[in-house]
């Protein structure tokens, strides 16, 4: 069955072939969708006809937020370590082991229940695309049962054992690499397309350049594509190694140097920018315009996670990266959809030409500049096509 | 028919007496709404019968939000403005007239639909008592058209012709001022409770202390209670005017001196801090921190209009007040609910002891914490009364 969506005031494509600049963007628009596929996409004027039709009423319509960094599978939560940080307690990621030690005791059901709900909050704010990172079991069972959980719902599974040194390796941070790039990754390795490493030297909860190095080259070898968090605390070494090792994706880049911009420029790695983290740590934010300006691919992401950042709204990192780090609100778009798909290296999603995915989410605006001109407001829903 | 609504895990009631703290903090606590009013709050255990009955399954529940400020009647946006704003464009207020002019050419239609959608926005949002001004017609039959639209949804109306000179008073705004406190308010104060007037000298487009101190006395000469756009863009005279002459609220407070603070501390005016604005036009935040602590009490508003902050979301400008003015979350919850109330000099709303309307926000979360602590996540939405 095909489905003729119209009355679509403005539309953003992602693709500079179908419409205007960057964004592709086209007026009085029209997209046929069938089989899930987008089949055509162009002018109101020109479409052919469908099926069934469905008409937008002159709404904005965007490709579906491809939110490539969230932390879903854990129990608990950490409203009052949030209000504590609020009043002046620095933020250090110490409190993950509060949600290590919840995620541990829970059920698989509640555990389902929590990641379920999550992603349907997500998706009833635009989001059709997430990935799911494990980094809240960090035993070989507890890690296990996390990515097969995050599997029921996105192909987008991140191996992250290497979230954080947990309390019973405090001190022997290599013995625990060595269970991550041993055991652990063997078992989770066929519930995984990614692995992911903590990189933060300095930090007694977090792994150093060749611990990290380690995790990744080990990930590697078993089949599993890069990604990094990277940068976030301090000037370290992850984004350079996230480069050299080709990772599909560096997170956080708080803290660049001219040589990691340097990299990232000269790179297949997109940085992933994850203002919500700096909004709930009180925290400087990432000098978006000097990537942005270095040619660097930016992308857009949540975090969400119930210790740094517990947001689920791309489009409140839309209006924070339009805000707070200059990103202009056709940049911030971008890097929420095509960014986000680049980071996760998929040519499926994040954008709506013929052939992508049907993943249209619609605006209760005009405009896809009212993602940052309305903060706060829910104007965006992922459309539910029928059948 | 009575409504016994229970499953409550965490209520917010405002009354000390009912509960912990200065939000009168319940656990597993109930309502009882007979006839739109709250008959009984306590806990669960204790709970009355009534005539029907709702679970809310542990949900938190706050007082509808009293969004004490907002622009709603008017035509057009621009988000284009905006956009050149956010690329560095400063904002000064002289792009109100080109809402002035859509919205003079607008038909009632037109302008209802708009000011209607907005205000089930907001009710979506949690917002159950909104204030709407006038002050994008500035002429008679404009503002007399405004105040008449606004009436229909809102009993908190305000009368703001001195929102700014229009143009063709341009460098003869003390005429302007002739008509406003004329004619124009002779026929706007059936329709209005308050009257506003935007005080910033040293702005082309605003008034000065002379003349806003000339609209205010007229205003509650014809019986207006008093509000006041003050301090905003620079240490006007605006907030000490509002006091001395027992304003209800100052609104905007963003560029206070000592005497400011010590004026409202020593009066009855309420400070409305509008953080939205602060976002939405890149400018410094108003310090909460100094009102609070000198006693001053203080409101959240939106300030929702189509300038300088669009945003319909009080579960955001809670969280901006956390994050950006370092309210507690308590303090930001209080000032978005009873402060709204208190700024609007109204006793049956911002609280939940019996007598109040039942006005009941209801969260997708276990605590009050979280409209901090999850910014941007649409968690809040205003209870709907059967019947
Ligand atoms: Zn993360
Ligand atoms: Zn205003």
């Amino acid at each position: 069955m095909s489905l003729l969506v119209t009355g679509i005031g403005e539309l953003v494509t992602n693709d500079p072939a179908l419409g205007h600049g960057p964004l592709g963007l086209l007026t009085d628009a029209a997209v046929v969708v069938a089989d899930g596929v987008v089949a055509w996409t162009g002018p109101a004027t020109a479409a052919p006809d469908a099926d069934a039709r469905i008409d937008l009423g002159g709404r904005a319509v965007v490709p579906g937020f491809v939110d490539s960094h969230a932390h879903l599978v854990f129990a608990g939560d950490r409203a009052q370590e949030f209000e504590a940080r609020m009043s002046g307690a620095r933020y250090d990621g110490g409190g993950i082991g509060t949600t290590v030690a919840a995620t541990r005791m829970a059920s698989d059901e509640e555990l389902r229940g929590r990641l379920r709900g999550l992603v349907a909050e997500m998706r009833r704010q635009g989001t059709t695309t997430v990935e799911v990172k494990s980094g809240y079991g960090l035993t070989v069972a507890d890690e296990v049962r996390s990515l097969r959980l995050a599997a029921e719902v996105t192909a987008e599974t991140t191996f992250l054992g290497a979230h954080v040194v947990p309390d019973e390796y405090r001190g022997r941070s290599d013995e625990y690499v060595d269970l991550v790039t041993g055991p652990m990754l063997a078992a989770c390795t066929p519930h995984a397309r990614w692995v992911d490493v903590f990189c933060e030297p300095g930090s007694a909860h977090a792994f150093d350049g060749d611990q990290a190095r380690a995790v990744l080259e080990a990930g590697r070898a078993a089949g599993l594509g890069l990604r990094v968090h990277a940068n976030q605390l301090g000037n370290g070494p992850g984004v350079r190694l996230a480069v050299e090792l080709g990772a599909a994706s560096a997170d956080h880049c708080t803290h660049l140097g001219a040589a990691d911009v340097d990299a990232l420029a000269g790179g297949t790695t997109v940085a992933t920018l994850l203002p919500g983290v700096e909004f709930s740590t009180r925290s400087p934010y990432p000098d978006a315009r000097r990537l942005l300006d270095a040619g660097v691919p930016v992308a857009l992401a949540t975090d969400c996670n119930p210790g740094s950042c517990f947001t689920s709204s791309m489009a409140f990192c839309i209006a924070l990266a339009v805000r707070e780090m200059r990103m202009t609100p056709a940049e911030a778009v971008w890097a929420a959809t095509a960014g986000g798909a680049a980071a996760l290296r998929r040519t499926d999603v994040g954008h709506l030409a013929p052939g992508a995915r049907a993943d249209l989410a619609v605006l209760d605006a005009p405009s896809y500049r009212h993602l940052a001109y309305r903060p706060g407001v829910p104007l965006v829903r992922a459309l539910e096509l029928p059948g």
